[in-house]
């Protein structure tokens, strides 16, 4: 056998406005062998989330910034290919921050065991990060009520499609805003939301109105910017706004102005809240299962973007994110599975 | 007795911007005679609050909007001189919303007897609407904790002032800003506070810094603006933000831009939540027991910036708040008791 080759991007270059592939550096290595109580494990696909943005920054937040130099951090599903760990014998499939690279050494607690009864990537897609973080944000904060209207925005994306669907199934009437009339008939018709908004080629406020006559009740946002502004317009007495994300300024190098309508908090005495799912980390088997369940029932559609081409096209796919281009939960095809005996 | 006058201002053009005089109308007409079940009220103390501006608005908010032609709205104490109401006497002292004029006509439930251990402004000033707002914004929202670290904008204000002071007697750390050295002086040194920035003269991102090194736990906003923005610059996790006001914005045609930085709040976990007193209506009795309380233990100091010359300067006296003139509760007096048998 010859001796293992391990390509990876690191980060090369903190982002100023947009970030792009001049941010990070390809390398050829050898792969590692693992130590002690460790293990190989071989990418077989690596997930993309708008977050990661954040995590190139050089400021305080709820984890520390990717160092320069070091591999950029993802999330992964692969295969264990050598084994120093009883627990995680060769051939068996697993899940953790491996980052962006062909091959990972992982030592225990930082590679999870896939159920058998789970598909191999809905730990980093539907049952990942973003999957929980709409679970948690949804039902924690936003807390919609049977009758309630509940909209989302970046409502096509992988946190986003989840956080709707949970509001639809609550019981709620649940509006997605997306961007495109293909991401919007899939809100529609897959996803089964009450309604879709394209804000790229509809009036958001307009449609707003239109869809929620009574005012809108819980606001699960990706966005900010704008639509943060169209939805505060509209909100009902009460309202939770549930902060999960603002990706229309992440790729700025002045953060945009916040909304000017703040004082309608005031007079609807509504809520906004910030959520980070690290919060929710000792009820994550609650969520999983939920969500595994809802999936297995067939309430809950989801949908993953896979693109091919292996880790060269990391920072290719990544991008995909801040373009829109993306439907559904991100993902890159690293590598295949080896044979193992 | 000759016939009584009652000179009035009436609400003679909405708002665009600025408010000024030339928004009211002043009119003499006679005093109107109380009919069955009615009292005649003669105004002693007008009280003014920044929220008033609103109620000049043609839009939707938490009470009507004062309509064109009415007497403007205001909270009043003032002496039953003539009464239909075997329940308030000739000479009672009353409370309620008798408007910008000399006299005024009180239904049943219209005008709350005055208790006799209660200053005779109280009612309208720290017992007042403010004074109640300050009492369940802090305690039901603000929420401060013993050690945590409290910072109030407008602390010299009506409201403001006393927020501050329960969050000090919560056994918080009671951090307020205001407009002076006088307004600040009399937070350090009357109102008891940790500290006091001056936003007139003093850089407050940099101040708070100083002042909050562990963050601010609590945030009770009368002003928006750029002072939210820089504490949400440096909230601590799990903060909580009361969005009681915002009057940096309230003379402004077009509402100015929101904090640009509403991401910390994911970042922070943190919560900004409007309130409106009108809420916790049923629990103002407990609020008034306990203010006055802490007002006759010495706990809590309070100022009233009581104008006189009549119900003539209601305008001008209402203008000093956006000018930032008055010092603690804006009153005015505008006529005094008749002697009665």
């Amino acid at each position: 056998m010859t001796a293992r080759r391990n390509r990876q991007w690191l980060l090369a270059k903190r982002p100023v406005g947009m970030v792009s592939a001049a941010n990070f550096e390809f390398r050829d290595v050898p792969a590692p062998m693992p130590g002690a109580d460790e293990v190989l494990v071989k990418i077989l696909y690596l997930a993309f989330d708008p977050a990661m943005r954040g995590w190139m920054e050089d400021r305080p937040s709820y984890i520390p910034p990717v160092a320069l130099g070091d591999v950029m951090r993802g999330a992964a599903v692969g295969q264990v290919v050598a084994s120093n760990d009883a627990s995680l014998p060769v051939g068996s499939h697993v899940s953790g921050f491996f980052g962006w690279q062909e091959y990972a050494i992982a030592k225990r607690g930082g590679a999870l065991p896939i159920a058998e009864d789970t598909e191999l990537t809905w730990p980093i897609s539907v049952l990942g990060i973003t999957g929980l973080t709409a679970y948690f944000g949804m039902l924690e904060i936003g807390k919609p009520q049977p009758g309630e209207t509940v909209v989302v925005s970046g409502a096509a994306g992988a946190t986003g499609s989840i956080a709707a669907q949970i509001a639809r199934i609550q019981g709620a009437r649940a509006i997605g805003i997306a961007g495109g009339a293909e991401k919007c008939a899939w809100l529609r018709d897959v996803a089964k939301l009450d309604g879709a908004i394209d804000y790229k080629s509809e009036d958001v406020g307009a449609r707003l109105s239109e869809l929620c006559p009574k005012g809108i009740d819980v606001f699960f946002d990706n966005v900010a910017g704008p639509i943060l502004e169209a939805v505060i317009d509209r909100i009902a007495l009460r309202a939770r706004i549930v902060l999960c994300g603002g990706i229309s300024g992440y790729n700025e190098k002045e953060p945009p102005p916040g909304p000017r309508n703040l004082m309608n908090l005031v007079r609807q005495r509504a809520r906004m809240e910030g959520l980070i799912l690290t919060d929710f980390a000792p009820r994550r088997a609650e969520g999983t299962a939920q969500l595994t369940a809802w999936l297995r029932e067939g309430k809950l559609a989801h949908r993953e973007d896979i693109q091919v081409g292996g880790i060269e096209n990391a920072p290719r796919t990544f991008l995909r994110l801040f373009s829109g281009e993306n439907l559904g939960k991100q993902l890159l095809r690293v590598g295949a599975p080896e044979e193992t005996r």
